[in-house]
């Protein structure tokens, strides 16, 4: 799973079936630390809350698509929203 | 999901099974801000009447096959045309 | 899917089961216009009679393996012959 | 499969349903030799007990999320831990 | 598939469940012509017999682990070892 910051939101009216009511976000891949960009930011489904500025983390690809039985049209899926994270035992 | 632009059209008459009447475009994946080309141009199956210089959410991998019960042999699909995407809160 | 240039063959008599009969080419992925390659050449299942020289469509990842009910252990497929792409609403 | 260092932790109380009790590491990509890192750190799934400075198998993609039956949102996955490996016939 | 030539081995005596008794190879990807490497070195399934310096054909992702019914946890996989391959009708 990738290392992102949340950094921004995304509206689209028209959209595939199946999709009504999912939050879409603008997330931006990061390094360990410091945290810079290491890709261009993209487009996450995010179902826990995540806010700007936290940092999380992202599935991507047909993973992040079991949020339903049959499988939704995403391939970016916010699964946890970070505490801590570093080198080291104590991920610091 | 990818940020992309809607850069062309493409036509096939000899294709798999399975694919008749889906309609193929040229988008382009762009950063968030400004848009500008992040990755060479592809091609992205299109249900919900995406249009040229349209900004759109693209799926990429399996998750874009799950349009039929059974997969199709396509991996990226629009899914959303953007109205508002930007940082901060407010997507701008 | 990529667009691909077909620029050659390749032929395997050890393989794994299941694969009998598919027909492997090289493709050279390329950008929209020019046709200038974009990433190195790989190696695609044709079932639709594509031949040198042809520009395709090729679909990557799980959706190219599901040409038998069950899944075959191939990554990329030719999904379409390219009459015209390009740029605009006519494709060219 | 990708050769991996494991080189530290994330802690994450927030999380999609499903994923309690997985633990997560930090995993950097490594060459064959020397071990210099390839690409950025990302998280991986360790269910194996594998430890800070071990050399690691990692899964990516669909095939990581296969840990339970109806799949996990969850798409890198430590699938051994390496005791020997290098270029040539014993590994070294 | 990527082309790729067999260049070492690994062993992992702790491992998911599932994989006993399954072939680790790595291998380097390669250019069509020469065979120069294009992308570091990884580690892919083999049950057709590979051996140390033969150029193979090399599935990725949930394609290359549909080797048991229910799904495997691996990510590449041998399935093909190259005869003749290159430019041209007939592959040299």
């Amino acid at each position: 799973m990738l290392i992102c910051s949340v950094i921004g939101n995304v509206w689209a009216t028209r959209k595939e079936d199946g999709l009504t009511g999912l939050k879409f976000l603008v997330v931006q891949p990061v390094q360990l630390e410091p945290d810079n960009p290491i890709q261009p930011a993209f487009i996450a489904v995010d179902r826990i809350g995540a806010g700007l500025g936290d940092r999380v983390i992202v599935t991507k690809g047909a993973p992040a698509s079991y949020i339903e039985e049959k499988g939704v049209p995403v391939d970016a899926l916010i699964i946890g929203i970070i505490d801590v994270i570093g080198r080291g035992e104590n991920g610091d």
